[in-house]
């Protein structure tokens, strides 16, 4: 027997990537985390960093910090270059990892559905950086708008239009928090302003319902509406310029601010042979999460297609947590000689929040709404938040916002992304 | 009479411009307080900043929800381009504020005394900004020493030795804060790495004691030593290399890290016609801190070029808040046809801290040294940092690092400085 553990490699310390670390602690393995950033981002609450809610630092985690405890996990900041599956190698731009097993995560990316414009006009929230850079450009529009005089109405009603696109969870977050920035604490900031009537909160939904695969679509819209946004059912999304949203109806929507949620693909991982994708960019598995011909590689998270009684399963963070876990398992499994087990997604539920005292949770198939969702929200959130002192702090952030209608950061700090 | 109040425009949100503002709530004036940032930056607590204690936004605070209570008070977020001093007027990239009373309190920029190489190799401690580069280039160091081999022996040290330029308050302040952060949490964090070892921190000082005006000198070098910093007096910089600091003394010092903190000067700031400008890029005032040939425009804080009883008074945030305050008072003074008074500035002592539990403080002219120093650093600043949430939030990190030695924020962020 070789004295040496075998290597597992794991590409992304999203929660896929590290919920697989993690369980791997007492295997006798040797665990190597990679990602690009030295922390993991708690991308659930990155919305309320753009709508200037939280510091950036507090929906992120040294990964080091997390896995430090860990004795057979060590990470290392690598952006992944290239993946050798014959010679079970991964590359990063100076340095090479090796590998027994490879567990792939490497999570999602903004997907634009060919709609001309939108890549390069949109605003998206996919990593803090994107969260930071939305935040400023937020602050700034009203901030420019400020010093416009009154005669220019027009250039002042498009830096004060903000259009979100997507009624799913990250939409109807973002308006919601976006909404209760502007029309509360920007109004005391801005009195050379009169927000109250010159911003507008449009949120676009290209089906007939917000929050689909959550539910509570309908108690949502009129929360939000009650909030002051515009929601927009069934209105389709043309085309994105620099100045305007264009919808399928032909109506231009003014505004220097369009935000895409609108959807998302498996992120690019350039590998030998390349593995397959199908629809959305996801990889094809096996239902013991294989890869379709490697056994040694797995592929956990948003980067994942699998179906489950007949649907996708979504990208969200509890499928990619109770992946990385199954997929660390079946490698334990298979050290034994044990057949790797298939994967079956126990949903827990889902939810939004909406604003103040407002949310939809969806558990285990009973619908909540309002305030005892809201409650449920935080609760849970709260539970997840890695990392204690975060814990802390953004229950103390969110304690003050909620008691003094103030929102904490609205600070337009430097960012590479601007 | 004339039924508009006048204008006094303020150049500055740091501390000058900030309590000059505050200064004139009472007054029938109207304020306009510039900046180039929608923040008002505490430059006391960046090194911690810089050494990964405290999230950038916690030593930042929006502008405008400062002045937002004083009714005779507007925020513009502008960076000045130009002066007209016979017109009286400011000039933004897009925006004109003319004024009737001009109070400049622009600031200090870093300053490097003509040494080669060292404005463009250094790192340097001005600006939030300038504290999450000097973060993420410490961390980022550090990640790539641990993945070189240690055959790379030199590259690794290379890597891992800091070299702070300056033994004022601000290079022992983080020279003791980057020991900390290096010999205690990112130990734990990098079991590869033998950082007690092998990593170095240098504080470089061209004189022959440490924290000359403020005194503690010699117990700061004590403390600082037991830390782990290696402190050299009557070193003279001679160069600096992108790999390495060249002393007078014909030694070199490799390092990827040279930290500059030896040195300011007056911000600039362009007008017509020119002030004049003295020793350290400082305008000279009259006593009353009226520019020497206009009578309506006030300077105050760094930029300023006044000496008291034969020393020029220090550039430090007191000066500036007394200043500012100071000019205020003369021009509401002005304004019932009194003549402005002179300043004269009340030392009420000055401090840093070295570490945990040490620090110096020269309270009217008593020396304290050590742990009850330490203390009345704690109270002064928090009691002057701005914001109550801002308080509460960096109270909670220093009691979690204090209890755990641990340290929040080891996150390389995006910043466009990078």
């Amino acid at each position: 027997m070789d004295g040496d553990p075998p290597q597992v490699v794991i590409v992304g310390a999203g929660f896929g990537g590290l919920w697989a670390a993690r369980a791997l602690a007492k295997e006798d393995v040797a665990v190597r985390l990679l990602d690009k950033n030295n922390y993991h981002t708690f991308l659930p609450l990155l919305y309320q960093v753009a709508a200037a809610e939280l510091e950036p630092g507090l929906i992120a985690r040294p990964v080091r910090g997390l896995v430090s405890r860990q004795a057979n996990a060590r990470f290392a900041m690598a952006d992944v270059q290239r993946i050798d599956l014959d010679q079970q190698v991964v590359y990063s731009a100076d340095r090479t990892f090796p590998y027994d097993y490879l567990i792939l995560a490497p999570g999602s990316v903004n997907y634009f559905f060919g709609v001309p414009g939108a890549a390069s006009h949109s605003f998206t929230l996919k990593s803090v950086e994107e969260g930071v850079a939305l935040r400023n450009h937020v602050l700034r529009c009203v901030e420019r708008a400020s010093q416009l005089p009154e005669k220019e109405a027009g250039e002042r009603q498009r830096l004060l239009t903000f259009v979100v696109v997507g009624g799913g969870p990250t939409g109807v977050e973002f308006s919601g928090a976006l909404a209760e920035l502007l029309f509360q604490p920007l109004v005391k900031d801005f009195p050379e302003l009169r927000l109250k009537q010159e911003a507008r909160v449009i949120l676009l939904e290209a089906t007939g319902r917000l929050l689909q695969g959550v539910g509570g679509g309908e108690y949502a819209q009129r929360r939000l509406a009650a909030m002051g946004v515009e929601v927009r059912l069934n209105a389709t999304v043309a085309e994105i310029s620099a100045d305007a949203v264009l919808l399928a109806s032909g109506e231009a929507l003014a505004t220097a601010s369009p935000i895409w949620t609108a959807g998302v693909s498996g992120a690019p991982l350039a590998s030998e042979p390349p593995l397959e994708r199908v629809r959305g960019g996801r990889i094809p598995v096996r239902p013991t999460l294989q890869a379709l011909h490697h056994d040694n590689v797995f592929v956990v998270g948003d980067s994942v297609y699998l179906e489950q009684d007949g649907a996708m399963l979504p990208g969200v963070a509890q499928v990619a947590m109770q992946q990385g876990d199954h997929a660390a398992r079946n490698i334990a499994a298979m050290r034994l000689g044990l057949p790797p087990q298939p994967f079956r997604y126990r949903d827990k539920g889902a939810m939004a929040t909406i604003g103040r005292n407002a949310a939809v949770a969806q558990v285990r198939g009973r619908l909540f709404t309002g305030f005892i969702a809201w409650l449920i929200w935080l609760a849970v959130h709260i539970f997840f938040l890695i990392g204690f002192r975060n814990r802390l702090a953004v229950l103390l952030n969110w304690a003050w916002d909620y008691l003094f209608y103030e929102s904490a950061v609205r600070l337009i700090l430097p960012n590479r992304a601007d």
